[in-house]
C-alpha cells in the first residue's frame, strides 16, 4: 500500500488556489444531497504522527453546514470506553441517516500493538480484525459510506514537523513520546501500517493512502477522494437500484426444527419451586459478586411467543441480582432517532459495562422475527441479518461477555387459554392487546422464522436455550438455572 | 426533623409478615396505574452509613415489573459527571413519563462538606441548595412524583452494623474510611443532616425520615409513605383537574420593547468584514486553547427570525474554533422520547463537557416561543418557563460554564426579500418551506413573545445580545464580537 504512493507530490500555491474553490463548492452541494437521499457518511482519518489530520479535518470541514456533521476524536481514552467492548465506541458514534461523521484517528489504534489507550482483552485483541471489518461491512450493507484516509509522510518529513513542534514553547506539549518512538523505528511502523491497511479493507471500504508531505496536494487529493465516493453513492440512491440478491438462507439440517421436539409437559411442584428458587438466588448472590470483581459483564436475551411467560421469568431473575448491577432493556417497536440508524445500533448503545448484566425483553432477534414476518424489512435484509447478528455478539464475547439467550416455548393451546384467562381477568387485561391476536394468526410463520433463527444464529459461544414454559414454574426454575451454569462455568474463560 | 423521629420503632415477625403482603399488592397495582397516567416518579434513598438503603431499595423493587424502572448508585463519582455542571448528573436520569427512576444517594451529597466525590467550584457549592431546590421544583410543576426517603439509625446501632461488617472477611471491603469518619462525628453528621433535610424542601418533596434501627418496620414504613404519595398524586390526575392559574407575566417597562429601538441600517464594507474575520479567528484560536486549559465551557444560543441568517453566522463561528471541541446542536421538533421527559431534559443532555463549547441553533427558548404562539404548551407551562429557563441558566453559570445568548433581528421587509430570493434560487429552495410563510403571517405574536423573552429572561449573567441582521456580514462580525469579547473577560471569572 504505502510504497505505491509517491511521497514527492506537490501543488504550487496557484494551482491548488484554483483547483481548490471549485471542489469546496462541490462538497456543499453534496452534503445537502446526502440529506436529501438520506445516506449516512463516515470520514476517518488516519495516519503518522504529526502528518496533519487536524489541519486536513479542518480543511474538509470549511464548506460543510455544522448543523449536519459530528467530529470525534478516538485518540484519548474515552471515559466509557475502556468498560465496554472495542467496537461500542464506534458503532455508538454512527451518523444518523443524512448526517456525516468525521473521526480523528479511528479503530486502526486496536489493532496496533500497544493498543492506544484502548483495553483489550487477549482474546479480543486477536479477533478484533475480523470484528472490524464485520462492522464496517454491516454499515455498507445498510448504505453508510465509509471514506478512509491515511495520511503518509516521510521519515524526514516526520522528524522535521516534530522538531518544529518541540522547538515551539507554546506548541511542545503536542509532541509526546509516542510520537517520537514512532519517528525512531518509522521502518517497523512503516511495516506494521502497510500490512494494517491491506488487511482492514472490506469491498467498499479499502483505505486511500494520500502523500501528505505537501498539505496543499493533500487537501486536493482528499477532496476529490471524498467527493467521487459520495456522488457514487448518490448515483446509485438515483438509478433507484433493484434491491439486491437475498443470499440464500442454509438451514442446517439437524437442528431445523428446533421447536419440534421440545417437551411441553415438563413440570415441577409447589415445593421443587420454592426450593429451587430459594437455592438459585442465594447462588446468584456470590455469582454476582464474581462478575462485579473480575469485571465481567453479561448479556441475558429472552424471546418467546406472546404469553409465554417473559416477564416473569425476568422478575423471579432479576430478583436475585443486586439492583445496582443490572438493567432491564424493554425492546418495543423503534423511535423515528434509532430508524434512522442501523438497526443495531439502538442495542449497541445498550451494551453493559464491564461488571454489568443487562437483560433484553426482546432483542435485535426482531430483525428475524417480527420483522420478517410482517414485512418490516426486506428479504435481503433479513437473511444477511443473521451473519450481522453473530458477529456482533462474535464481537461481544471476544471482548470477554457472557451471552445467554432464551427462547421460552408453549405450544397455540396454551397461548390461547393463557389469552382467554388474560382476557377475564380485569387486572391483567392490559397485558393482551389486538395485535397479541393478530400475531397468533400467524404462528406457522412465526414458527418457521424462530426455528430458522434458532438454527442460524445458535453458535457454540451463545447457544439458544429453548425452555419449555407451559408450566411457568418450571421454565422459571430452567432460565435461573441455565444463567447460574453459564455464569458458573464461564466466569473463568477469557 | 431528625429528633421527631421515635428510634425505637419497631416491628415483630408476625405483625410484619402481616403488613408487608398487601402493601407489596398494592404497590404493584400503583405501579401499572402510573403508566396508565404516564406520570414519572423519583424516589430517593439517603441516610446513614449502613442504615440499610440497599436493602430498603431491594425490599420495593419486590413487586416492581423491571422493565419499568431504572436504579441509579450516585454513590461514586460517574464518569461523565465531575465534567459537567451538578445538576447534569441528576437531570439527564429523570424518568420518562411511567416510569420510576430509583436513587442510591442523592443530591443531597452535593450539600455535605466533602461533596461526596462531586467536584464542585466554589460558586457552584455556595448557590447549589437553590439549584437543587428550584430543579425539584420544576420537576413537580411538570407532574414528577418525587418521594425522599432518609433512614435513620442511631449511633450504636451504625456501630454495630460497622463492626459487623468489619468482622466479616466478605464483606469487609464495604466499609470505608468516610463511613468510619461518620460513625466517630455522629453528632457533626446529625446537626448536618437536620438542617440540609430542611432546607432542601421544596413543596410536595420534603424529606420523610424513616426510623431504620429496625429493619422491618423501615420496610412497612417505606411501603406506606410511597404508597401514599402515589396515590394522592393518581388520584389528582383522576379528578382531571382545571389547569392551575398561571403566574402573571410581569415585564419590567424599561426593555419591554428590547427589539423596537434596533438600528437595523448598520452596515460594513466588504474589506472591513473580510479584515474583521481574519482578526477574530485569529484571537479566537487563544481563547480556544485557554478554555480547554482552564477547563471551561461555554453555551452559546442562536435565535432569531427565520432567514436571519443563523446558519451564516454559526458557520463562520465554528470556522473559527477546533472541531474536536465544540458541537452544533440543530434543535427541531421534540421526538417521541423527548416529548416524554420535562421540556428541559434534551437540553440538559446536551450541555458541554468541560473545556468544550455547544452551539445551540434555537434552543430551550422555543418554550417561550414557538409553544407559546403556535399552542403547542398550556399558558401556565409558558408562564413558568421563564422562570424555569433563567434557574437552569444559573445554575449552568454557577458550575463556571459561560452562556452566550443571540438575537438575530431582521425586520419583516428584509424577511420577506429573502424568502422570494430563496424561492427563485433552485439551490436554496430548500431553505423555505410552507411553516416559514406560516410564522411569517404571525410576526407580531411572535414579536411580543421575543419581547417578553428578552425583558424576563436577558439575566446578568446570561443577557440576550440582539445582532442587527439586515446586513449578513454586519451580523457575523458582530457575532464573533461578541463571542471573542465574552470569554476574554469571562475565563477567570468563577
Amino acid at each position: 500500500m504505502l510504497h505505491e504512493t509517491d511521497l514527492n507530490a506537490s501543488l504550487d500555491k496557484k494551482t491548488y488556489k484554483e483547483r481548490i474553490g471549485p471542489l469546496e463548492n462541490e462538497l456543499g452541494i453534496l452534503q445537502r444531497e446526502l440529506r436529501t437521499h438520506k445516506i449516512p457518511a463516515i470520514i476517518v482519518f488516519e495516519g503518522w504522527s504529526s502528518s496533519g489530520k487536524g489541519t486536513q479535518i479542518n480543511a474538509v470541514l470549511g464548506p460543510l453546514d455544522p448543523r449536519y456533521f459530528n467530529v470525534y476524536t478516538m485518540k484519548r481514552v474515552q471515559e466509557d470506553a475502556v468498560m465496554r467492548p472495542f467496537l461500542w465506541s464506534f458503532f455508538t458514534k454512527t451518523p444518523e441517516r443524512g448526517r456525516i461523521t468525521l473521526l480523528d484517528k479511528s479503530w486502526l489504534m486496536g489493532l496496533l500493538p500497544g493498543g492506544e489507550g484502548f483495553v483489550l482483552s487477549p482474546r479480543e485483541k486477536r479477533n478484533l480484525l475480523g470484528d472490524i471489518n464485520s462492522f464496517e461491512e454491516q454499515l455498507i450493507s445498510d448504505g453508510t459510506v465509509i471514506i478512509k484516509i491515511f495520511l503518509h509522510i516521510s521519515k524526514a518529513e516526520q522528524k522535521k514537523r516534530l522538531s518544529e513542534l518541540e522547538n515551539d514553547p507554546a506548541k511542545k506539549w503536542r509532541v509526546d513520546d509516542g510520537d517520537r518512538a514512532q519517528n525512531e523505528d518509522y521502518d517497523k511502523f512503516y511495516a506494521t501500517f502497510d500490512r494494517l491497511l491491506a488487511a482492514n479493507a472490506p469491498e467498499g471500504s479499502e483505505w486511500n493512502v494520500v502523500a501528505a508531505n505537501d498539505k496543499k496536494y493533500a487537501s486536493v487529493k482528499i477532496y476529490e477522494l471524498i467527493i467521487e465516493k459520495l456522488k457514487a453513492e448518490i448515483a446509485r440512491r438515483e438509478q433507484a437500484p433493484t434491491e439486491p440478491d437475498s443470499p440464500p438462507v442454509v438451514v442446517p439440517l439437524q437442528s431445523a426444527r428446533a421447536l419440534g421436539g421440545v417437551d411441553l409437559s415438563k413440570d415441577i411442584s409447589d415445593g421443587e419451586y420454592k426450593k429451587a428458587l430459594g437455592k438459585y438466588h442465594r447462588e446468584m448472590n456470590s455469582i454476582c459478586y464474581g462478575l462485579y470483581k473480575k469485571r465481567r459483564s453479561v448479556v441475558i436475551v429472552f424471546e418467546g411467543w406472546d404469553a409465554a411467560g417473559k416477564g416473569g421469568a425476568i422478575k423471579r431473575l432479576t430478583e436475585a441480582l443486586d439492583p445496582r448491577g443490572y438493567e432491564v432493556v424493554p425492546v418495543t417497536a423503534p423511535t423515528e432517532e434509532e430508524l434512522s440508524h442501523h438497526y443495531l445500533w439502538r442495542f449497541w448503545r445498550k451494551m453493559p459495562k464491564d461488571g454489568h448484566i443487562a437483560i433484553f425483553d426482546r432483542s435485535w432477534y426482531g430483525r428475524v422475527m417480527v420483522e420478517r414476518v410482517e414485512g418490516f424489512c426486506s428479504e435481503a435484509e433479513w437473511k444477511r441479518a443473521y451473519k450481522e447478528i453473530n458477529d456482533m455478539e462474535l464481537a461481544i464475547l471476544n471482548h470477554g461477555t457472557a451471552i445467554i439467550k432464551f427462547w421460552l416455548h408453549i405450544d397455540a393451546d396454551e397461548q390461547l387459554e393463557r389469552f382467554t384467562r388474560r382476557q377475564k381477568n380485569p387486572l391483567k387485561q392490559y397485558k393482551i392487546t389486538e395485535e397479541d391476536w393478530r400475531n397468533r394468526g400467524k404462528w406457522d410463520a412465526y414458527e418457521t422464522a424462530v426455528n430458522d433463527m434458532i438454527a442460524l444464529t445458535g453458535t457454540a459461544g451463545a447457544p439458544w436455550h429453548i425452555i419449555e414454559s407451559n408450566s411457568k414454574k418450571y421454565a422459571r426454575v430452567a432460565v435461573l438455572e441455565k444463567v447460574v451454569e453459564t455464569l458458573t462455568k464461564g466466569l473463568d474463560v477469557p
